[in-house]
């Protein structure tokens, strides 16, 4: 695929107007932008710009309010429940973070279910939030189901991403953004375009039966979770994604598995979803609710430094951190600028068409 | 393997007597029988009274305090650091269970890391004690180093479990209890004795190379995480070890990864071990923080009838919500009786003889 590199500014300030536009305020605007191109920067292009389209066909379609009122519905000093009133879902998860993060400061630790929100790009993003403020940040949501639970054909669950991110010293921080299932949606359409098999161990057939066709789960086909089968622990990765649809959707009341309402404009919420559009969960604690944070940060570093070091195995490099990839592509996207596809800056100049922007990449 | 059925009273009633010889209170001998029998009654033997003897053996070298003061060192309203002075991991989990109860009765929830502690066998029975007093509750622990982390060859993480454990309304509750590698060091030791192979994608060779010889962890292999291979996720398996070591060791500065003391007392401590002690994580949160609990019970009720009447894949009996396989165990042999290996009861009478107890099973 042809692409270009932009410079991280270009892409901002170019977002950003896009949600403007569709009524944002300043500061959600800028929200909106900051957690795509974070995604761009991260190597992540799946949660990136190329969203914006599909986000901007969702808001004319009358599923997303870009003047939202989040507001608290249920709390305890360090819980609540925030309805995010059918925001973009990086308002919705900024805002809610930055509740966590209050409680937090006040009682040490702090955790937010969301419903009613809608698809947040990189869960890393606010997972991240929490960690410049020297707390450990958790970040999850529900998401489309496309997940079969083990022995099921059914898609009951979405890919239902976890991240933590947790402070050092002077190494780079920890950071954990990972999907519940062995490959994503996005990687598998890929595949499918350029007419390859993928390694058996990722998508099963109607009946249930491992499949090497990237598109059978367009033909009721499903992806399995991480683990991949029941021999190799896949009901473990099917407990992961189900502990995050409970955290994100039934103790907020946001829909709950198969009722996940699509993100994408084309595809309508089913019929009698039981809650409130998707939810997420976040979760904060203070370092300096457990030891004083400089000690923290010093054995954290000990950690980190054990792991890096560790022998690689035949034929591999290095062993890595998690976060150590997508900061690698931050430094060198920062420096050289971001690669994005002629598609991808097709499909904004149509975004600014419609919205009758003046287009200036 | 020959074995015998007995009864529920009954092997407690011996577990927790041979507890109180080596010096522990009647309380603290209760608990860290319950938490062996819990074991067994969940169809989980390789954490229920089969430990016994290696329990027993740890606390003769002096590695265990059975009168342990088991206290806080640092605090906020809702986390804290616990020092466990030595004491059985079912005295010190139970303990700081109890703590984050009592916190989170008061300010919605709470977050312990607990250092200084050994084995505490399952790690779902905490995160049970959590769920009888309508919270959501968490438990981890980092253990022995038997996994490598993706790309390398050096034994960095346990198997690390997690259990999350959620209250239902009238549906049995979901509690999930997994490790964090595809397979444990029992059951590939069970493989080992028999002579079989092991599929791909459990173990590595010392090189790192995939292998199906079950016994090569002890020739310099390694178990690999969840997830088996990199092309399946495994880096996924790696981040939530990763993320269970930290929460349970760095948080609390018991000894992260490699440094985990052998909880077999035929294997000394390692030199240089920076920390204290093997470190767990513990977490709670009121269901009431978020909405009221009949509501989230009623609700939690939907979600698990959901899965459970999922349809099942071809030749598969049924789907199962995770909790479900132990609870049947339970059931049946509370009625039936529990299955004990002879060689298991062989190893409680030696026990018996070296505590001087008078044997009765």
């Amino acid at each position: 695929m042809d692409s270009q590199r932009y410079n991280y500014d270009d892409l901002y300030v170019h977002t950003r107007a896009a949600f403007k536009k569709m009524g944002c305020s300043q500061e959600d605007a800028s929200t909106c932008a900051n957690v795509l191109i974070a995604a761009e920067l991260r190597g992540i292009p799946s949660h990136g710009i190329m969203r914006l389209k599909d986000y901007m066909l969702m808001w004319q379609k009358g599923r997303i309010n870009t003047k939202p009122k989040v507001q608290i519905v249920h709390e305890t000093p360090t819980t609540a429940v925030v309805d995010a009133d059918q925001a973009f879902g990086a308002v919705a998860g900024t805002r809610a973070m930055r509740i966590a993060i209050k409680k937090a400061e006040k009682y040490g630790s702090a955790w937010i279910s969301v419903r009613n929100s809608s698809h947040f790009g990189i869960a890393g993003y606010y997972s991240m939030m929490a960690m410049k403020k020297e707390m450990i940040g958790l970040s999850m949501t529900n998401a489309n189901p496309l997940v079969a639970p083990t022995f099921s054909i059914d898609k009951l669950l979405g890919t239902n991403p976890v991240a933590v991110a947790i402070p050092a010293g002077k190494e780079n921080p920890f950071v954990a953004d990972f999907a519940t299932s062995p490959i994503a949606r996005g990687k598998l359409a890929i595949k499918e375009r350029e007419g390859l098999e993928v390694p058996e161990g990722y998508v099963q057939s109607r009946e249930g039966i491992p499949s090497t066709d990237p598109g059978i789960i367009t033909r009721g086909g499903a992806i399995v979770p991480l683990g991949s089968d029941y021999a190799h622990g896949s009901h473990k990765g099917y407990s992961m994604a189900a502990i995050v649809d409970i955290l994100s959707a039934v103790l907020s009341r946001a829909n709950f598995g198969p009722f996940v309402p699509p993100q994408v404009p084309y595809l309508n919420q089913k019929e009698g979803a039981p809650g409130k559009g998707l939810g997420h969960f976040f979760g904060v604690m203070r370092i300096d609710g457990f030891q004083p944070a400089d000690d923290f940060k010093a054995y954290m570093d000990q950690w980190i430094q054990t792991f890096k070091n560790a022998r690689p195995a035949k034929d591999q490099g290095e062993v890595l951190v998690p976060g150590e990839p997508e900061r690698r592509y931050e430094e060198k996207y920062r420096k050289n600028g971001i690669p994005v596809p002629d598609k991808v800056i097709a499909d904004i100049k149509e975004v600014y068409e419609i919205l009758e922007l003046k287009f200036n990449l």
